[in-house]
């Protein structure tokens, strides 16, 4: 089997290999054989990160909502802007301090660059805060230090070095204020790995970093330029080479221009990081920064807790729509409104049975659902953990099967169709959808049942539904296995009443039937009740062979035993009905 | 620094790590090595799981749509339906075939169960094709055959077994058709390796491969239940185990439920994948199917030909779009409209010095930026070679700086400003947005520059733009270092004629100024011509202290003497403007 495939046009001269630029060397790297084991620290950088790269960047009241939405839902270190850049972020932190709005236990962080104005800026800006993390940066990578600083490596250290000290030295201005420290050699990606510790480490020193006061030191895939276990590598690297790293807190900040960031931040966990910078839902410049829910999310399907409230990803996703103005694509993950779906028929069936299964687990073991390990095919999470609805689990368009629609008419309707029935009535479904394409509502595939199956009550009450009609049933039994029954009939215009013996009323009725020349076997029977209690509704299904072809009927009554009447009905209607349309096709095999 | 986060609500017992249900013990692990060093063999599945997957799946016509474009830009196995489950997708691989829409290099592939009638069915429909893939499967995860199959191994090894003999015998019947296989062993991610691989030998035996007609064995990530070095290491595992490996191309089947498909994808074929199957854009089930996009521009930033022709991404784009009826997002790697966009200040400033740092190399190369390694920050790629313009990268909002700002008027309007004024007019331009709110369009930034800097011309033609205009100016210069300059000078109201003497005409227009009351000292003067050509214009800026404070202006003639004159009107009027607006707030800090 040739390989067909031909070179493109692509200018590959132009673009070099990650591995012949920057080399990491480990080959006794430990992060592959790690499982993650708790959530890392995160830290949420929606207000200044993510609201950079915004085409209409948050006004302060779209800033506000932001805030106390990533308040509430559990992050304690919240990057609130670069206050020093911008008056809108300026003023955007001083109304979260002068307002009260910042509780005990959450952090606020601002970005600044090393430079003394901006410093000085940064430092009037969170006067008054309880706590602060001040986040200083400057950019290192080889690429950077030639085009845009035109700076040997150490200029660049003695710009790190002396925005550090400044720092230090502006504590004393805002006495009531605890102050963090983070350091980011920004572009870490294009940055040697040998010349990234040690800007990194110089910077330590002059924190003085305790275990109680530690610095963050801030790793940013600024542009993400390899796959993720090379970013993995590194990381594990500079953890290793760190200077008292018992006293340092590794960060990542993963950016996903190769669309590997989430990957990116999970192996460099592995790897030794303990706190991880992002998004919700992967805003941020460019292709965006790593995705807080994803990650939060992906560990929770793994049984740790992430310490973020995801139970309503709706809520959240809404305010993040708003806030950023920016929809949620239809396939991000956990949130998206495509990711809970199966349109596929196998699929849509297999989910059904995992349903029915875990049903029948919880009630063998005395328990709820909800007490169950979740193991449904299809759905890596039970989608309600999320506050997110059954609803959109099973949508159902042409490519879908008997599993779809037979979930829909028992969640929608409570009729929980035999399989040949489900096979029969997905035919009916797939030549409407076939023929007309699209999605199918739960409320078209009831409309599409009642046609087919059972007496059309939703269009004019004289319109008539096939040859028969049942009006009324009386049985009579003698408890010595003969009922006799009596019914009135319409068979056409004319409505009569008539009578039938048998061993059981269906039985008494093939026998009515007979009498107006329809040959009638009967193959199968079911029947269920509708819900729990004494006025519940039967539901009543019958498969019959009608002159010579076999036809499934559906019947819904109180009384059980109308109900399988109306069943038969249906079918021979049904039948009748063939034959009167020569030219119906033939269903679609599923 | 405490880790003030707290326990969520989230039922974490419900769900189980990964690895303590199903274990890959690979400590000699060989992919986190490797580097990627060519295009796997690509399989493209947007017509059977793309369009499985979608709320409108493609009518035949955006099917054909899709086809050709897949074949277009150079995919050469392409999996076109599920022929046997739907009446659509057969008639659509019957058209393919009857209209001879398949060029010769190019496989078609068909999805397929392991049942009778599906088998038949799926043997119909590609009668009369060159070749085709036959792709059988049947789910083996422990899930499924507890829930779905109610099978022992045993039973799922034999249904395997039983749709890969009757596919050998169904050969017989289209003799005209090259056949091939695909076998998956479906939610490979949720099955015992050691299952997985028993159950793909014995499937490998009935098709008894050679090198010549080697046989797919594809390892679906049905639902993504891992991190993506679990993926690896399970495709490492079973490219050791698998029988007669040489005979074997190895397949990966990424879905994208914790976001990692990409990733996965990479490492897979690090782990010695030798093809892989996605969709443009990662469209497919719940979060889709990797995206082939995303993973072949990924191999073009390596120096790797993807040997797909990605060179006009947008027109794939707005193909696949209309295809699936689906929008490619905003973030989406390499196509989305924001991917190679910032809107930051210190991103933007960065940007324009990496184009001017190339511009330069090639010129002293003697070549063009073209035959350069690319090497701009914060763009990983020239947006150029993949068809993008260049127009979406730099955007201006209030987050921008002074580089956005400039390189949009270098780039549209061909003035080069000096550094100084550049922090000076974004200033002005921050000070608009901060307000208003919302991105600035190049026309808006001209529109603001004009009233700053510029006598506004797009205003009424009467409009006085400050206090002084100049209508014509003379100068004689007796080549001794005198120059005598004669202006038509309005101010205010009147306009009068006005002479001066200096050693150059600047020098003697603020003769000319300082007799109107006006004290000025000239700090800086740059001036450049706007394109080549003996009939250019000249841009002229200077910086002056006007009565105590610096200002710049600008001025644009095609006499380069006249431009700076109006250079020191321009500069001139803002001073007076300022002084008479003494309410003026302070220009930010950018």
């Amino acid at each position: 089997m040739k390989n067909n495939q031909t070179a493109s046009a692509l200018p590959i001269h132009r673009y070099q290999a990650y591995h012949e630029q920057f080399a990491v060397d480990l080959p006794d790297r430990t992060w592959p054989t790690k499982h993650m084991e708790k959530a890392p620290r995160w830290c949420a950088v929606d207000l200044r990160d993510g609201n950079q790269s915004l085409i209409d960047p948050m006004s302060p009241e779209r800033k506000r909502i932001m805030f106390d939405l990533l308040v509430r839902i559990g992050y304690k270190e919240i990057e609130v802007g670069f206050p020093s850049a911008s008056q809108t972020d300026f003023d955007f932190v001083r109304s979260l301090i002068d307002e009260g709005a910042i509780p005990d236990d959450v952090t606020i962080q601002v970005l600044t660059q090393a430079r003394e104005h901006l410093i000085k800026r940064t430092y009037e800006s969170i006067a008054g805060a309880k706590q602060a993390i001040v986040h200083l940066y400057n950019s290192t990578s080889i690429l950077q230090r030639e085009v845009v600083f035109r700076e040997s490596k150490q200029g660049i250290i003695d710009l790190a070095l002396f925005g550090a000290r400044l720092c230090k030295s502006m504590e004393a201005t805002i006495p009531g204020t605890t102050i963090y420290y983070e350091y980011s050699p920004e572009s870490f990606t294009g940055t040697e790995l040998e010349f990234a510790v040690e800007v990194s480490n110089q910077v330590i020193e002059i924190f003085e970093p305790t275990p109680e006061r530690k610095v963050i030191i801030n790793l940013p895939a600024t542009v993400e330029m390899a796959t993720p276990n090379v970013y993995a590598d590194s990381i594990e690297w500079m953890s290793r080479n760190l200077a008292h790293r018992e006293n340092v807190l590794l960060s990542l900040h993963p950016h996903n221009d190769r669309g590997t960031a989430i990957a990116a931040a999970e192996l460099g966990f592995l790897a030794g990081a303990d706190r991880i910078e992002g998004c919700l839902f992967g805003n941020g410049e460019r292709t965006g920064n790593v995705d807080l829910v994803a990650l939060g999310v992906n560990l929770f399907t793994q049984g740790i807790d992430p310490q973020i409230d995801f139970s309503d990803i709706d809520t959240i996703k809404r305010t993040a729509e708003y806030c950023n103005q920016l929809p949620v694509p239809e396939r991000s993950p956990w949130a998206g409104d495509l990711v809970f779906t199966a349109f596929s028929g196998s699929h849509q069936d297999a989910i059904k049975k995992g349903f029915e299964s875990m049903d029948a687990q919880a009630a063998t073991d005395g328990c709820t659902v909800n007490d169950l390990v979740w193991a449904v095919p299809y759905l890596p999470i039970d989608p309600k953990d999320l506050g997110r609805s059954y609803e959109a689990v099973i949508r159902v368009n042409s490519q879908s099967g008997k599993g779809g629609v037979a979930y829909l008419l028992k969640t929608d309707h409570s009729l929980d169709l035999p399989r040949k029935l489900q096979i029969e009535f997905s035919g009916v479904v797939q030549t409407k959808t076939d023929a007309e394409g699209g999605e199918v509502t739960s409320d078209q595939i009831w409309n599409i049942f009642n046609d087919e199956y059972l007496p059309a009550e939703h269009t004019q009450p004289d319109a008539k539904w096939g040859r028969f009609e049942l009006f009324s049933t009386r049985t009579a039994s003698d408890l010595a296995g003969s009922v006799d029954l009596t019914v009135d009939l319409r068979d056409g215009d004319t409505t009569s009443t008539a009578t039938g013996t048998g061993n059981g009323p269906i039985n008494a009725f093939l026998t009515v039937m007979a009498s107006r020349g329809i040959a009638i076997t009967l193959y199968d029977y079911v029947e269920h009740a509708m819900s729990a209690g004494g006025d519940a509704l039967a539901a009543s299904y019958v498969e019959l062979d009608v002159n010579g072809k076999r036809y499934w009927g559906v019947g819904i009554d109180a009384d059980i035993s109308t109900a399988s009447l109306k069943a038969v009905v249906s079918a021979v209607n049904r039948g009748i009905r063939v034959e009167q349309q020569t030219a119906t096709p033939e269903l679609a095999a599923v």
